[in-house]
């Protein structure tokens, strides 16, 4: 069994590593794909050394299928085709006695505060598994964990069908919100600055704005009679879309903030009050999120093919890594951690 | 009759004004107190000289009787105690259209846009005016206006009994804000720099704390077992008020912007995804904020004696806000329009 490792420097190694039996309560899982994020590249980048080390296995946007089950663990079975929640949290802490687990104040992630999915088998808790229907190729399935981001994003926003929504970024997150927002019946557009993934959304059917070209706020409520966008995803980690977000609001608006922003920008709080705009922070999801996801891309609601953009072996993590820095036109690029599955 | 006209360089002169006879739909109001507010502070530092213009008559924060009404209002008559709500909406933009029309997106305010209540006999449309319950002195009764902006707040936070509360800035509107979070059950802390008004909310017995000398996140987070402030109020207008917004948040926090920032802050965005924090900006009042804040002060609920920090008479309103710009102790002067009253 293989597994690659982080080893900090850009450098990652591929070397053995042993299956764990589970304990009680856990489920072991030959994972099949992993896919690699935004986040991946900031440990990539040794923006996190301090936080994962410099011998850990990331990845956490993965699919696999059970090899073995703790004799406690009844409901799940060998053979079961499953994804995994990356999230552990420690049930104490005010956040998850007030329900919110998933932003526990103590929150453990998978693949970065403990080794994650870069590991052909990979030993997790129950609590984290969540079972795939019939028929999700897991291919597919390792982009549940991305589109559980968009659908909770899209759930912290209230959208309701007919709104007009702005989504301000385009690239993969910017993509999977669009496409959920657009499911549940939202009006899409999307402001990205990069011809590439312009041309890439234009193809996936989006109307979009490019903001160096055109002002953001005005195209917003010149094409929605005056009134401006009723929800808007800020997913560009900018100064500039930040400005585009404020722009752009109608009265009441709500304005997802789900990019992370290292830097602290200005915001224009007299806007927030003139129009008295929500702002709303979201951070991963919640395990109803996850069944969304899974259900949407079950039903073919998310185009995961034009997605998946490259497939690379166990070898390439660190290969992956450095190209997604540099190329913009890709989206999302999966690791096939196993051997070739359906 | 009289009137306090504003004639820019921080000048008011009393002059006379004719009472308007009442047309289809309004009513003719004998003013007996207004209150002056930061607005009429801006106005009278000439930052709104584009606005109101040189010969306007300010003022928003009124009571009084009415004295005539047109003969197609059927439910207010003479003799009537009332207050006004100084906002006239257009009833045909977005805002309007979705059920918003406080926050309008052509709002007239009356007292900046339209003559206001700093004259002895005013003329109003009915849909402006909210009676008075019996009991009521029209002294307190000039308080409906800001209690009603602190209403609006609160009801904004949805703030629940229990919850722990952070006021940013212990002026008249966070006093209010503070007194209404309190009623309603919040455990409420009033975070103030100027000794004096922290005297004064202490005196009010609110619980205080002086952020030049407490580090007010961490002051937060120690008195709620490492939770946090679950709603916050800024009200301090400063880039210090808005970073420890974000510092004393607890998960899923409610920050309310009530405070104009006409400088753009910069703002702790990561945390805000990291805590899934909600802004939400907060403007005037609605109809039932105003019926609310009549009910709180009709019950008690507000400690109008101890707000009320000067009465004077309508010559005077140019020195009152001259001694308001530099005196942070004061917190509501009135101003007596009419004959003294009840």
């Amino acid at each position: 069994m293989k597994a690659s490792y982080y080893n900090c420097d850009k450098t990652f190694t591929l070397g053995a590593c042993c299956p764990v039996e589970p304990k009680s309560g856990e489920v072991r899982i030959r994972v099949a794909y992993c896919g690699l994020c935004g986040t991946d590249l900031h440990v990539y980048h040794g923006n996190m050394d301090a936080r994962v080390g410099c011998e850990r296995i990331i990845g956490h946007e993965m699919s696999g299928t059970v090899e073995a089950v703790a004799t406690d663990v009844l409901d799940i079975a060998k053979g079961d085709n499953v994804v995994v929640r990356p999230l552990v949290h420690c049930s104490e802490c005010a956040a998850c006695l007030n329900g919110n687990s998933h932003i526990c104040q103590n929150l453990k992630f998978l693949g970065l505060d403990i080794d994650g999915a870069l590991q052909q088998s990979w030993t997790v808790t129950r609590h984290t598994v969540h079972k795939l229907p019939n028929g999700v190729s897991l291919k597919h399935a390792a982009l549940v964990e991305p589109t559980a981001v968009a659908c909770h994003d899209v759930n912290r926003s209230r959208m309701s069908a007919g709104e007009d929504v702005l989504v301000i970024g385009g690239g993969p997150i910017g993509i999977l919100i669009s496409m959920v927002a657009k499911q549940k019946g939202g009006n899409v557009v999307i402001s990205e600055i990069n011809e590439q993934r312009l041309s890439i959304a234009n193809n996936l059917g989006f109307d979009t704005i490019n903001p160096s070209q055109v002002d953001v706020g005005k195209y917003m409520y010149e094409t929605t009679g005056q009134k401006g966008a009723d929800v808007i995803f800020e997913v560009s980690g900018s100064q500039a879309g930040v400005n585009c977000m404020t722009s752009a609001a109608a009265a009441r608006a709500r304005i997802v903030i789900v990019a992370i922003h290292a830097e602290q920008p200005k915001i224009n709080l007299f806007q927030f009050f003139w129009r008295e705009i929500e702002l709303l922070g979201a951070r991963v999801y919640t395990a109803d999120d996850f069944d969304e996801a899974i259900q949407m891309i079950a039903s073919g609601s998310i185009d995961c093919e034009s997605i998946i953009t490259s497939v690379q072996g166990l070898d390439k993590v660190g290969e992956v890594l450095a190209d997604l820095s540099g190329n913009p036109s890709a989206l999302k690029s999966l690791i096939q951690v196993g051997e070739a599955v359906a």
